[in-house]
């Protein structure tokens, strides 16, 4: 496609893993563990628990995968994708815990915490409430001042990390359609989703070289992306995911964490 | 009664803070408080939430109480104090989890962990299991071998520490009868339960100072405590706590948390 | 004050018990227990467990205190009290699994269940939401159409009960201030909170003897209930409810489950 | 193999359904409906939830398979197959609430629940503890003396159905080695897994049949099975059950609940 064009440029792809719980699991996370550079691993709120997240920590420090925190709402049946009325105070002691606890695990384990994603509702809830936003984006600071925080652009959560000081960065999606406003187009809208490979792997593209994106309303816009989210939770998307991998490696990117650059 | 006769000795009081859940509150911890010189406080399984751990720590480091966790078996509807088949590596990521969640929410409200006291049904079974002794013994040295382990004198989880280098505080009881093998005797046989003040720092102070206790059978053993457990969650075992603080200052003790003297 | 003059009328005095969980307690139930004629018994969700609701509907029927459900959002930590975004479908089933467990229970213990009364964020989220209203009434209905529902009077959830054929219980408080409208005034506003005891009796006689309340605007409009709602879990409140009992029989009202009445 | 020899006889296979939780599924739910004739149907402690139980139900309804409760220790995390030390009476008050919360929603879907099987650990320690059996056995009788118990032959919790008068249905297992005591043999001791589908079938036809089982020390015991268990949670465990019930038919057994049958 543009083999070669974007010569040692950088892209992280980061997907979800560790999303089971006890005897359950979610997601084919040996296929992720080889796609992926970045790991935002469940911390036992929405999914994930102490042996999960151990032996995930484990795995990723074995494969050379940047290990995050995808703390959640503590909403386990509804896997943290139900909004609920919960305080500021509130969700900065959630994230605290949670990432701590996953902070802690991976520093026994001989690793160090990189970035921290927020998961499900209290991302979309983080993206777009200041109130939220400066929640998580303290707990995060409070924790580890040289953590990255992993938020969508433009959002209240970037401008929260921002605000603090904080290393944010950007999220991009290869799979879903953007809105001329910079936001993702809602599912069941046309254009929503983007079921192509190779439309995709354009789409990706755009987000970590030029920086634009193509909107469903047919425009252009500005849009980077430092980060590619990919998923593994369907035998399908785990495919597309590699194939990703292997289209932005084709055009010359060099897959990795934003932690091993540098801001 | 022995006024003076320590002056300098340094006794620590431990007692368990912050065990309620949510709505739910247990114990008296403001009268805690101002007794104990450290805090073992609950982690999220047994009792604690987010909110109540990051309180009382904060508390904590306000009164210089010093900031233990205590872990226990995930089993909030029982207390922690039902022994469940747990195998090695399920309690110590347990005790990696709860402490490092703990650990991390310590730091970030500025201070610094200082003891692991395992609870409840957890505490038994490191003290008789030498393979969860060992796993957690294990988790504590890979989370910070600087933290301290309270274990009961002679016990293998006392052992297990030693092993791997901790710093093990050995903890005596002042409200509970022993037996000639340096056990506690159950509660319901003759004996088990002390329940006059005198009688109960008559004990704290044998064992704090000539490091001997009276047994049940009625006669004296060699078992020396660093940390005495006093107990807050009925009203009048917070009076009885205080009541040891004060006996134990009159008789020329210092109370203070082992972290404050050094090993 | 209006002693006798409503002699032979019937009131129902309706209170949360049971709302325990584990280790931990919440209220004073055995005071309660002597005030109410109809007792919400939390199922399990929010608070309350199988055991705590074993011995709660045992003791409601030897004291012949009728048993209902008291079914919440599964939000043990935040007490049922957050509104969360939950589906009609998932309401239902949330309702069905609680009020079914409780129902067995009661059967099993030789009673019947009486009525149904969704607890915290649930109630508002019912009172308010026709969708979530008819989910509520509909799982009601498909364990035993013969069940009472407890409503505020005029709202989403108490045209949903007569929708499905269901007896609807209007219920009132003493203790807060109402609007035009026939809605309390939000906690925090003037006249939001009634505390006297004296003004608290005024307001129950008026609501079950003419049918009527004062507003916090000043005015008075038609309002009947046919329970009164009292609150057992502080010190004072348990003491209020029991003196709103003797002014309400002083005044000639029988205190009495509407089961005990008939439609 | 024996087709036709036993024209008319009848036998029941049952298998665990439900037993997923929020987002997360276990076992294939659709190929065991098609197979068993009983389902044990997860209850919410181990596995299950009020939305997964409903549809389970309704399924069960839909397929006329005999819905059955599985209720299990309040051990999510450990899939209830951990024991736990739990007292007789706690035991009791979990199956009342659990097996209730089953019987009203099969109630409420037009259906009448058939049986109850504990599950995982519960089994094991009801078959072994005259006590822990008790309780089982009184919960089931008090919610409904009709219902059914399935249990281990020559097992305690056998007998405790049996003296409060229920109707104890005994259970074999097609893949699974017995010892000349009647008991399973430990899985990996030798002979204590059956692989093959001729060996599995033969087995079930002994147990259904003849009343008899080769035992692993070499011999052949007398032990009748009323119901064989078959498992669903792997590929190749689905595929084996449905091969197994081939066989059965094609030996000339109906498959069939017990309830179907009468006592």
């Amino acid at each position: 496609m543009e083999a070669g064009r974007n010569f040692g440029e950088t892209i992280d792809l980061n997907g979800d893993l560790g999303e089971g719980f006890g005897n359950w699991r979610a997601g084919d996370d040996a296929a992720m563990l080889a796609v992926v550079s970045s790991a935002n691993i469940a911390c036992g709120f929405h999914a994930g628990d102490p042996h999960i997240m151990r032996r995930t920590v484990e795995e990723c420090l074995k494969r050379n995968v940047a290990v995050g925190a995808h703390p959640g709402l503590p909403d386990r049946l509804g896997f943290g994708r139900r909004e609920m009325a919960v305080s500021p105070q509130e969700t900065e002691d959630f994230v605290l815990y949670q990432t701590g606890a996953l902070l802690a695990i991976t520093a026994a384990s001989g690793g160090r915490l990189a970035h921290v994603k927020p998961h499900g509702a209290l991302y979309h809830m983080a993206a777009r409430r200041p109130d939220i936003a400066a929640a998580v984006a303290r707990a995060v600071y409070r924790l580890d001042p040289g953590l990255m925080l992993f938020a969508p652009p433009r959002s209240e959560l970037e401008r929260a990390g921002l605000d603090l000081g904080l290393r944010v960065v950007v999220e991009g999606f290869a799979d879903r359609g953007y809105m001329s406003n910079g936001e993702l187009a809602p599912r069941g809208t046309p254009g929503a989703e983007i079921d192509g490979e190779d439309e995709a792997l354009r789409q990706a593209l755009a987000l970590a070289g030029r920086g634009t994106v193509r909107t469903v309303e047919g425009g252009e816009i500005s849009l980077r992306a430092e980060t590619i989210c990919v998923h593994g939770d369907r035998p399908q998307s785990a495919k597309l995911a590699a194939s990703l991998r292997r289209g932005l490696e084709a055009a010359g990117f060099r897959i990795a964490s934003p932690a091993s650059v540098g801001s």
